[in-house]
């Protein structure tokens, strides 16, 4: 950007994020410029934070800052019910609803042979570990109804229904290729109600 | 979010600038978690790198990481000719077309009553002081055709038309409520050409 190197070497980071194009990167190149010293510092320090606190649940995977994540320590949540979605964000959207009183299992990903993600990056082992013990009756597949959502979700199901567990998937009332964070309260609420047995 | 308080902080502090809102925040916030050290250690070290390094040209204002920017250390360029801008994408934007064979001045906002800022706010003072020796024979008040482009241009030629400095105003050509930034080259350079007296 005009022989500024640090300039260039900033809005290069920031377009490596999802979603930031090159100019919206340069914008906000120009933009962290503009902070003041503490400014700056505050943001670093949120950044340094959040990489050294967040981890994974050691029950769900899903991302906390606690030993055991508020959901799984929560002893008025069923055990017996496990929702499993594909990342953080999707557990977000349920607990909004509030509808929801079972336990979640956080996949952090769907199967994509187009972007080479395989069953192997997904958190399948953990899942069938939670599964052994009798505790848990029923698994809700709650993968968006994308291409690779249904397909990751057939993938569970065939996995899963050995091991005598109901398996659900969501019901009828997510738009088709719909992301799951994007759906409102009413269309999340009635495709938890609908779901349906895996056949 | 879901009682991740680290990750809230960090969501706020992506919220904090310009044109990210609050889902887009969390998606950044959420990203970044998915860095490696190395990768968090490279995005911070971007930031303070660019930070302590950039600072503005001591005679155009533009943003620069060296003593004083590449255009005004060209001895190539026409330092009779001051192209008066509102921030350094401007000055990138004229760059891109090389059209402009003069040196620039940069603002570094527009006088907006609506969002509290003044004239003082701007690069006003050091603009008039690099009118004093004679060297300048014309400003080309180049800010938007936007409101506070307008407003900006009218104070200016104002201010600097006592001095007997011949001031000019890019040509119709940009399209009314523009940003300088998006203009194509076409546009741009027939905006230049066609500039005209501040009457």
């Amino acid at each position: 950007m005009a022989g500024i190197e640090s300039l260039d070497v900033l809005a290069e980071q920031f377009a490596r994020l999802p979603g930031i194009g090159r100019k919206s990167a340069s914008r906000l190149a120009l933009a962290m410029l503009e902070y003041s010293q503490d400014d700056i510092d505050a943001f670093v320090a949120a950044i340094r934070d959040a990489k050294e606190k967040i981890h994974r649940c050691p029950v769900c995977q899903n991302l906390t800052d606690r030993a055991i994540c508020p959901v799984c320590a929560d002893p008025t949540r069923d055990a017996s019910t496990v929702c499993v979605v594909a990342d953080t964000r999707a557990v977000l959207a349920f607990e909004k609803v509030r509808a929801y009183r079972g336990v979640y299992h956080v996949l952090h990903g769907l199967i994509s042979p187009m972007s080479g993600v395989t069953p192997d990056a997904l958190t399948l082992r953990e899942l069938l570990a939670r599964l052994q013990d009798g505790t848990v009756k029923e698994v809700i597949v709650a993968t968006g109804a994308t291409t690779e959502g249904e397909a990751t979700a057939m993938y569970i199901a065939r996995l899963i229904q050995p091991l005598g567990v109901k398996v659900t998937r969501l019901a009828h009332g997510i738009p088709y290729g719909g992301e799951l964070e994007y759906a409102d309260e009413i269309t999340l609420t009635h495709a938890l109600e609908g779901r349906r047995d895996v056949d």
